[in-house]
């Protein structure tokens, strides 16, 4: 497929400019774009431009609030809550995110329940502004029917994805993000587009059966990773975002959506640590930072984010390749001609 | 194997005895046998009896304190510690689990820090008495170096489970306890026991090939469940119950640890959160259980403590069994002769 080079700075302005176009104000435009060019800078297509059909289809749908103006609230001592009013999640974490530092510092742990939003985004996205100020923080949210648990034979679970970030001082977080699925739906959405197989394991078609072909795991289920205990976590992520706070889970988010192709509604729980009161306060950095020593001495081994980050330094040195039907149709989306 | 028949009061008395016999004191030996009682009852034989030499060992070598006095301090707000003061793990988590569950419910999230602990027991005995209590919780720790790092090919971190728990009402709590590593290590200590192959997946020998013969996965690494997933998880346990808490790593307690084939010394996290303030007080029972009935709804399906919970009650009504050699040990432990 014919790919086009973007620098950073085009995919943010192309990412606003079809967001705005389609009743985005100028603050929800950002916090999407924000996550839209983090995702194909660090190079997470499937999180990219890839995603901004499905955003400006659940604005012109009228299922999401492009203008929504989150509100912050306190539950209790260790808890906030942010209601997105609608809109989408981005601007509604943006919002969260001082608060829930400031209470995690007061508190030591504090939990932020984020309600009515609209969620479509990569969780390290969000996660990364707050290791970044030395707070250790887990997120979960949940989406549309997407896994089988471990066992059965169709979709209930959502994709599932648990984050969790650890700050290292002057190093980038240590930020995980991790579907209960076995891959990615996002990648396989991107398999089934481009035409190549994905492999064994991530899924079953609609009669059970294990497929390696993308569109029929789509039609069918994705399946847990690691059997039975991803399907645990996928089972734990519900209850979080969905049972303790109140919001939709996978199985009733489906059955409100208008199934625009753009997020469904659902929640998302963050939890919030400050090493500073965990009982370490003088040694925490630095004993963590022998273990990531004696961690990365071993042959074979990368963290977790070793490849978000070189990729993060080409992009912003070299741009980033987008395959070029998806530019022209982000450039339609945003009022431009094709390119030339 | 000849198995010998015990009431669930024999496996308590039998383990107490042994335990006071090698300087317990009633509260230690009581809070330990109250955690092998429960695994042998619900059918987890790799923390039942078979721990008790290892706990004995752990005290004969003078490692362990069997007349610890754990202390429960405040550090923050919504941060508790438990000091163990060097004995085993089960009284400092019962010393710690009433102000725990208190806090939860005053702050709405709470967390507490185990240190100076020695862990040999399965986590769910931990969460149930706190979800029965309607509160929802997590729990992290790590263990001595058993499992491979995905990419590596050699054990690194420990087995490294986390446990989840939810308060079910009238039902028994859904907890799922899992290792990071694809086998619980108990499971494949009783299989080199016993003689029998684990299967494929479970570990590495130690060259780094894989392997199904148990003897040669102790040697070797236990592998993570789910690739690097698991092995992400993996590595946050390692943060959360050693960095975070200023407690030993995996790698850490193996330098420490005097090989006395006890439990190491290690630290713990908890987190308790009360689903009363997370913005859903009077529908998230209700709310939960809905989506308990649908996801059991589907072929297939179990939750994670479904076996537990039967083994329970067949082993209440009619004992369990357990190996003759070892019912021997554990009786001469306890100075009482080979049974007749």
């Amino acid at each position: 497929m014919e790919r086009v080079a973007l620098s950073v700075d085009d995919v943010r302005e192309l990412t606003r400019a079809a967001l705005a176009r389609h009743g985005c104000d100028d603050e929800n435009a950002a916090a999407v774009a924000e996550v839209v060019t983090a995702a194909e800078r660090d190079g997470c297509p499937s999180h990219g431009l890839f995603r901004v059909p499905g955003y400006v289809a659940a604005l012109k749908s009228g299922k999401v609030n492009g203008k929504a103006q989150p509100s912050v609230d306190r539950l209790a001592a260790g808890v906030l809550k942010v209601d997105g009013h609608g809109g989408f999640a981005p601007l509604a974490l943006r919002c969260g995110r001082a608060p829930l530092v400031d209470l995690a510092r007061a508190q030591g742990i504090a939990a932020e329940v984020l309600t009515d939003i609209y969620h479509f985004a990569a969780l390290w996205t969000e996660l990364e502004p707050i290791a970044e100020q030395g707070i250790a923080v887990f997120a979960f949210t949940s989406y549309l029917p997407s896994v089988a648990p471990a066992g059965a034979k169709r979709a209930f679970f959502g994709t599932n994805p648990m984050a969790f970030g650890w700050p290292r001082g002057s190093h980038p977080p240590m930020v995980f993000d991790q579907a209960s699925a076995a891959m990615a739906r996002g990648e396989i959405q991107i398999a089934a587009r481009d035409g190549h197989p994905v492999r064994a394991g991530a899924g079953i078609d609609a009669d059970g059966n294990p497929t390696t072909d993308p569109a029929s795991i789509l039609g069918g289920a994705q399946l847990p990773f690691g059997g039975y205990k991803g399907s645990a976590i996928a089972l734990m992520v519900e209850l979080l975002a969905g049972g303790l706070i109140g919001e939709a889970f996978a199985f009733e988010a489906a059955q409100q959506d208008n199934k625009d192709g753009g997020p469904p509604r659902g929640g998302e729980l963050l939890i919030a640590l400050d090493p500073m009161h965990f009982g370490d306060r003088e040694r925490w950095h630095a004993h963590s930072e022998r273990f990531f020593t004696e961690l990365c001495g071993l042959d074979g081994v990368r963290l977790p984010a070793d490849r978000r980050h070189a990729n993060r330094q080409s992009s912003l040195s070299g741009g980033v390749q987008v395959p070029a039907p998806l530019v022209d149709e982000v450039r339609g989306l945003a009022g431009l001609p094709p390119r030339a």
